[in-house]
């Protein structure tokens, strides 16, 4: 479980050494004698006593680049001339660019871009809204909203901490479903004027994908959002890790030979994703499913739950945990057949898991350090998954909310309902083929090309199923 | 005067005709006895008795286009296929697109772009703010801001209608300036709402371009933003306009030999634009400038005027009109040197600029029928400019915003001074040179290929003047 070194943390060193037979080689040892990795070695000049190298390396984190690039400055006459993070490189300037889809050359093309031609576009707009899915960058542009608040494993990094994870956000949206994606990134952590800016900036969106805003505020701000707005409000936190999750179960059970019906399913971890997940996996039929969080398990007579009957764990122990299970998450997990973790790093051991039933069904779904140890898992796990990708069965909602929008999209979807995602969840499930199904393969890779457009497609049938009206 | 054929009236007809000798001068003939303009003739298709034609016409407008096809139903045998408004196509789908600037290739790509290379990036900026100007869109990233309440010359159309515009904007900022622009139509038109919902998104942009917002509003808007935040806040509708005012004043002064502090100058129109330009002459060093609106010339005793101390139009009583002129805009025109309106159309006529002094500039800027028609203007006055692209010297805001801007960004500017702004007229006056100087060039084409580079030179110099600590 210890890292490994990463193309996300890999440095490039520009360095000199002396012309020596042994040069280059003394210098790939010394990195990999530092747990290093080089993984290019470019040769930029050379005359009759010295070398100019271009080395790039992969690393651990950063104290083990500025370890590696230490032990180099050993090596005898070499000479360290710039070190570069690639990661920050490729960051440079930002990720986006806003381009114009139409040139403007001359004076005609100005007069039908600009004024006096968009006048009539304008005005035909006015008359008529509908038109703008039509003649603007409605048709296809999502706002990616964040307040910064719960970025990555960061926590509350704020608007402009946020923004280098938006904008890799609108790249994938870009890259996975053609979708035109713009980051919002908020300078309010307040829960009314979330929900106002949202409304306000609305209309020129398609669509709008909340992220990273910490729990509970992010429910009040998506149930809210969804029931004002006409566009569909998704919260990839929640809906976009829930289909996933969901689509990946599928499979699991199809691997172990189980019902989603009959299995008892505990999930740790009770904020935006788990509560997601129990939500949608209860729709889609499982009728066992027991939440557990910081407090234990999530039923209605717990004292912090029932003293507010109307927050949202007590909403979740009124739809959860038909058999009102108590205790602890290791009491509940005790003969369970599906584990689901989306809350904190090491919290189970393999002894833990070998107290499920036969067969059992593992996500740890905690990053970069999952709830137990994947390999610990494993030898008592049917079925183990994580959301790293340097495992087995990665849980990435990049397979996810790509396609998701793109169908929504299509569709001119106005919502996003739970039939919807369970559509999503079925699709995405059914890029696995019967023959290809495995323990180490229940979802598919996010490089898989299909991915995004057979999601899209189950997505938008559904869409125009609930409304038929709108074709 | 009467508007002729242009592009951004344009159709594309798809028809039939028989395969007659005659046919194709049938079909132009039929056009140009309709006053329809022919710019292109495509046959698609061809065979022993019949032709297919794609023939792209120019009309007046809409009705006028709708006439031309009617009389090309009168020819014998013809079959219309299709009409296509060549401006509604270039605005099928919306005239932006938002562009990954790094690829995402496979796994290694998108451990940089995202996660986990990210958070290093997210790290490493919220620890420092500034960073995100070297790490993330913000570097190049301006929003153009709109309520949509006074949209061109539509007035009130909301903030879809408003989207063709502001996205023609940003294409403009792309094609003139290489940069960024994002447009933020917003469904609101509450003053302190519009300064809060900018404020609670600015972070993540490098400047703010105000567009469209109707007067008063807009000024309390402007001058809060400009307070408030720390990136520069530029109105358009006034600031751009005041710059490429005086730039083309300048150069209009040097062609009949007065000068600016010397000659009087009436102005009609005390908006947005009036105000801006007012307030820019003064500080240019203009010494007689008089403004007039609807209800007269504007002066500290005006009952209106005097009535409201605290208003707009009361500061504007208090820095012009020096001799305190009282009566209407055709009494305060008498004798003067300049007229510069930004107000109606056809409020004056020929013999209204008779009476003006030797060797008048007479600026007529209302879109698309100037305060007086040029043609008529130019008997009296030596020097006229419109905002319109078919007459000589078109005063036209693409020939200002974009440079400014890209100056401001280089320059990592907080604010935008009316130094700035006199940096930036001087340096647009100055890309007409001596030798090229002349009544009807006073002005460059926006497609001149320095303007923007210049102006941007000009504004960041002027920047880094006042800032030179941020050097």
């Amino acid at each position: 479980m210890s890292a490994q070194p990463s193309v996300s943390n890999s440095i490039t060193v520009r360095l000199e050494l002396p012309g020596r037979a042994t040069a280059v080689s003394e210098l790939t040892g010394a990195v990999e004698r530092s747990g290093g990795l080089v993984t290019a070695l470019d040769i930029t000049h050379s005359d009759n006593d010295r070398l100019r190298v271009d080395a790039t390396i992969a690393a651990r984190d950063q104290d083990h680049a500025d370890g590696i690039v230490e032990a180099m400055r050993e090596i005898e006459g070499v000479e360290i001339h710039k070190v570069s993070d690639r990661t920050f490189l490729a960051h440079l300037g930002g990720k986006l660019k806003i381009e114009s889809k139409v040139p403007i050359r001359n004076r005609d093309d100005l007069s039908m871009v600009y004024t006096p031609g968009v006048a009539r576009v304008s005005l035909a707009i006015a008359e008529n809204p509908e038109d703008a899915r039509r003649l603007t960058i409605k048709r296809n542009t999502v706002a990616v909203v964040t307040d910064g608040t719960a970025v990555l494993g960061l926590g509350d990094i704020g608007p402009l901490g946020a923004l280098p994870v938006m904008e890799g956000k609108a790249a994938l949206f870009k890259r996975f479903a053609d979708i035109d994606a713009f980051p919002l990134c908020l300078d309010t952590k307040d829960t009314e004027e979330i929900i106002r800016t949202v409304k306000i900036v609305a209309p020129e969106f398609a669509g709008i994908n909340l992220e990273d805003i910490s729990a509970p505020r992010c429910f009040e701000i998506e149930r809210r959002l969804r029931d004002e707005l006409d566009i569909p409000v998704f919260h990839d936190d929640q809906h976009g890790t829930a289909i996933v999750v969901l689509a990946a179960l599928r499979n699991a059970l199809r691997v172990v030979g189980k019902d989603l019906s009959d299995v008892r399913i505990v999930q740790s971890g009770a904020g935006a994703a788990g509560t997601a997940i129990a939500f949608l996996l209860v729709h889609a039929g499982a009728k066992d499913v027991v939440l557990a969080d910081i407090n234990g398990v999530v039923e209605p007579e717990r004292p912090d739950i029932k003293a507010n009957p109307g927050s949202d764990l007590a909403q979740i122990a009124a739809h959860t945990n038909p058999k009102r299970v108590t205790g602890t998450l290791k009491d509940a997990l005790r003969g369970a057949d599906v584990f689901i973790g989306v809350s904190a790093p090491n919290i189970l051991t393999g002894d833990d898991i070998a107290t499920m039933a036969d067969d059992a069904i593992v996500f740890a779904l905690a990053n970069p350090t999952p709830e137990v140890d994947p390999d610990e898992a494993a030898k008592h796990a049917t079925v183990v998954a994580t959301g790293r990708s340097d495992f087995a069965n990665q849980i990435n909602n990049v397979l996810v909310f790509p396609g998701v929008f793109r169908g929504l999209l299509d569709a001119a979807a106005t919502k996003v309902t739970l039939d919807v995602m369970l559509a999503a969840s079925e699709a995405l499930a059914d890029v696995v083929k019967p023959e290809e199904l495995n323990p180490a393969y229940i979802i598919p890779s996010v490089f898989q090309p299909d991915v995004s457009k057979v999601v899209a497609r189950a997505v938008a049938d559904a869409v125009r199923t609930e409304h038929p009206e709108r074709d």
